[in-house]
């Protein structure tokens, strides 16, 4: 951490910010330039990112040098984490695609579109059973009744499951049915969630909060991996902005943030990233190239009957279109399929 | 709801999206303009809230016209919600004060703040017992230690007590020593959590999502509201957005919106929605004269040594000037403190 | 500046950071922590200020310590700037109502709307000649026309004119008529706008960016003043955001912020931040209440029948009410209107 | 135009704000809902655009149902636009990559640049005369030496000039030396600047400002042609979010939305979309999958003594590298470099 002293700041409000660091347990560092005194703290890195010191006499402010995370971070672990689904890998150079409906809807609606994604070359099914709603009145899906479905069909067509899960209390009911839990956006910063995940069996999947930093989305991955669980798995989603035209706005640079400061996997779900199927092509082509580890697409035999999310789903053959061009450029970026 | 068709959009395109939104049940009104034809859907709110039709071919845009949520629209229900809390009221002509650190940290400090916020008039104490932290590494609160301090010193101050609840398991154990459950920004939208406090007897204040819109905020009070609890106090605590010299951005013109959508009293958070001390009180002041109906401020015997939140926390003494300005600007608004 | 070095950083990479900083006629303070070295940077503050480091090998990230502006600066000038604009004053004890429609129609429109403000106790009266519209379709001004009927008006009604300036160019053509040239929210950083008014005998008032941040806002305002125009006004205007709701965000927390950091008047205009005349009044109090040294607000005999802004512009009724409302709070805050 | 009533508005309500549309020269068309009754206007495109309703009692909102544009519309142009430089093509086809360092410093700089980028296959050479500089302190360029250093070097390497314009008096000054006119972010909506470039002869590349939205970037292209200037080239450069870790949010969807709103091309900036060298090469390539049309990237001979923007510029070698990755996309692509 680094103090800056305001211009104004006496040589006694200096000495009572040293001595609180002190106090801390850490050590200080004084630089005295032309205009300002800054007061670099050292030591312990959990000590000092509990301090703070803005609410002192003569502080201007502070500015934090490094993050919280440890676990999740590049300097911690150089290589590629791995994840091993059941034999289906993602990272390094193994790239995964998940596809199905946004919601399971009925067993031949997921029959239909399981085995279309697994001709397409698709190994994992996706699917809610436990969707979270803006409004109380929307389908919330179909729950235990739903989870079964998804295993059955998956197991059928050849498939792994991702799903989502919405409460803590359904670790074991979902873990019974799925292969890799999915983190919704509203709920990455449900810490109680992701606190039972680290204890959990299963790959996780983390889907970026709508409006979380990339700091906040790997300090929220670090809640999985200090409860024990490394089989962690990052989703962009798009994020919040001001611009109205797409659902959200896919930040494509936080796939290379991620590779930089990450270890961890990191997918890409255009479908949600931009809520109109006609820029789920587009962008998935766009995130192998930026360096996705994988996708993760909305898939419906007919969205204009889908109970959810009928505006940015494929038709199987759409998908089967995604699919070719993302082999080329997964190849080319030294990937496999 | 309001289909625009695209201007290429052909006869049978038209004939095709009035033929799906009648087999929803649903009746059609068409408008066709110079450039285009305008499908306007009329019926049952519930039936056109679950309509998706945008993946049809033809189809440019679709507008929605009315909200999906229905009890705390203004609209269902003309005049103001007054929520009773044990004899103290929020709403109407009642403006309420709640005040206290931001997590409870041992007994001292917390019967220094309770005494001093009772002094300069507040009628609720907070303070956090479960904390939802960026970081796992961060203090994560005394939990029921936390929850059993709060209610004897609040009693022994004359006070109500507010805290926040982050998992639904919790509800019986915190509805044993709380007044008011507290919903942080970060479980806005935990549907698991708001369900449940739909079924609690107790009043809910549920603070505004980091990036929720008004529309998705009062959707989430619905989800309390819907279950059966009438009593939901709504908080704004700043918005996220680029400006990086606040912690968050106050939206003040949310009060002015709640009050203008919905009968539901609104406090805010000046501490939390500016994340700076100095702030506090011209923030403070800014809400009352907005129409909010409370403020829920931190305030720390000691800021210079507080757990979480130091650098937002006024002192008891900066809280007793706050006090006396905003009663004198709650009476101008015609409301009592 | 503090330069944070990656914990892989070699010895060879900080001596390489260290020389090159040096090169630049600066000092360094090195300390070296447990996981990183941070180099701090001391010296003079514009070679500071163009000083670029993140390319080396091995540098982490750099932060900026000091704000580049000066002359708009609290710490350059302690005792706040009271802009005097013909007698009329703006700044430490004086408040300023401006109003007026939105752009300048016809001398009827006009004349009733500068007589209804000066009745309510507006000292200034705005009003657009030039407009900048997102369209080219839009109406555009009414261009010298409108300023001659400003002028007329406003001397005849007994107020001071303010007027937008779009075009450098213009400089001479408005200031023959106006008392306040007023920089728009689009034109904030139009650099060769800002260095002609700096070298202009006549008052500023700078709308805040669409998206700026309080740091560049002031900077925008250092063009002015270190071109020799001391006379600035920054107005807050709304920050666009994710919200939908209203027009803009209203950013009041930008009031206590530029109070803190700056000497000079800074002026509100709910009109424009929320785009609802409903939500005016509240925000106008709100904005008093912030410590605001003035308003500016959009008033049209007619809103029903304007060429721009009809739905965020008070009627002279409505503006009555808020002047009334307004008062008093100036009041409470010791200024005088 | 549709105007959604209030559910109180009353049948008096209703039939003045159906008065005032025919007013207008426009036509309505009521739809009667369980809720509320919807107006839906039609007519003449323009009449429309300069409508306001808000303000009248009993109106809940105003959707817009068509966009304001119309010669940068897809509908208006079925087939892409191609822009002629000179010779050397942008857009269909033809996919053109723009380098060269951020600001022309001196002509070593210049000519080892140039014929580096030249080299590795760029045909466009970018350089700023004039630079746009958030503080009064930092480095504005060389003005018109920087402009004849341009034109010469370029000769010399057999390129193309794209530069920036920040003055609309210095159309002819700037048209004398380069082949395209830069308009920055920051001056998007500096609407004298189009319009004056409406007039001009050669081709305008248009940023995207820091916070416009597609459409009101696509309105800034109309101004320019309907001046009467038909080349114009999009160019997006990052959008202002509240992540922090890189310097913009690149906005990769605007790629697709533009091809699907516009005939227009577009390239892409990753230098200033991130302003983290290290991201260059992966988000050049993700703008090539995405569907641009072309590349600008800040290459520097030696990023570590540039005077502005060094830390987002690559060496002459790694922007080889990329020209490489980006030639293999583009081919797949169906694009010829």
């Amino acid at each position: 951490m680094v103090i800056v002293m305001s211009p104004k700041a006496t040589q006694s409000d200096i000495d009572k910010v040293v001595e609180r660091v002190k106090k801390n347990g850490l050590k200080v560092h004084l630089s005295t330039g032309e205009e300002c005194t800054i007061v670099g703290v050292i030591g312990d890195k959990k000590k000092i990112a509990s301090l703070e010191m803005n609410m002192m006499e003569g502080v201007e402010k502070t500015l934090r040098v490094t993050e919280k995370y440890k676990l999740v971070s590049r300097n911690f672990q150089a290589e590629d984490t791995v994840v091993d689904v059941g034999g289906e890998k993602i990272g390094g150079k193994h790239f995964a695609v998940m596809a199905g409906p946004c919601a399971v809807e009925n067993i031949e609606q997921l029959r239909e579109a399981a085995f279309a994604v697994k001709k397409a070359g698709a190994r994992f099914l996706r699917g809610g059973a436990f969707k979270p709603r803006t409004s109380p009145y929307d389908f919330q899906g179909l729950a235990e009744e739903g989870l079964k479905l998804l295993r059955s069909v998956a197991d059928e067509a050849g498939l792994k499951v991702v799903t989502e899960i919405v409460n803590h209390d359904d670790i074991d009911l979902i873990g019974k049915y799925a292969d890799v839990f999915q983190v919704g956006a509203r709920n990455m910063q449900n810490f109680e969630l992701l606190k039972a995940l680290g204890k959990a069996d299963k790959p996780v999947m983390l889907k970026r909060g709508l409006s979380a930093t990339i700091s906040e989305w790997l300090n929220a991955a670090e809640y999985v991996m200090s409860g024990g669980n490394n089989n962690v798995i990052l989703c962009e989603r798009g994020i919040r902005t001001y611009e109205t035209f797409t659902r959200n706005t896919l930040d494509l640079s936080a796939v290379a943030a991620v590779k930089e400061l990450s270890h961890l996997p990191i997918v890409v779900d255009p479908s949600h990233g931009t809520g109109r199927w006609q820029m789920v092509r587009p962008m998935a082509r766009a995130s192998v190239a930026a360096g996705a580890d994988g996708l993760i697409i909305e898939v419906h035999p007919h969205p204009e009957v889908a109970l959810s999310d009928g505006d940015q789903s494929l038709t199987p053959k759409n998908f089967e279109i995604l699919m070719a061009e993302v082999s080329e450029f997964a190849k080319f970026m030294g990937k496999e399929l």
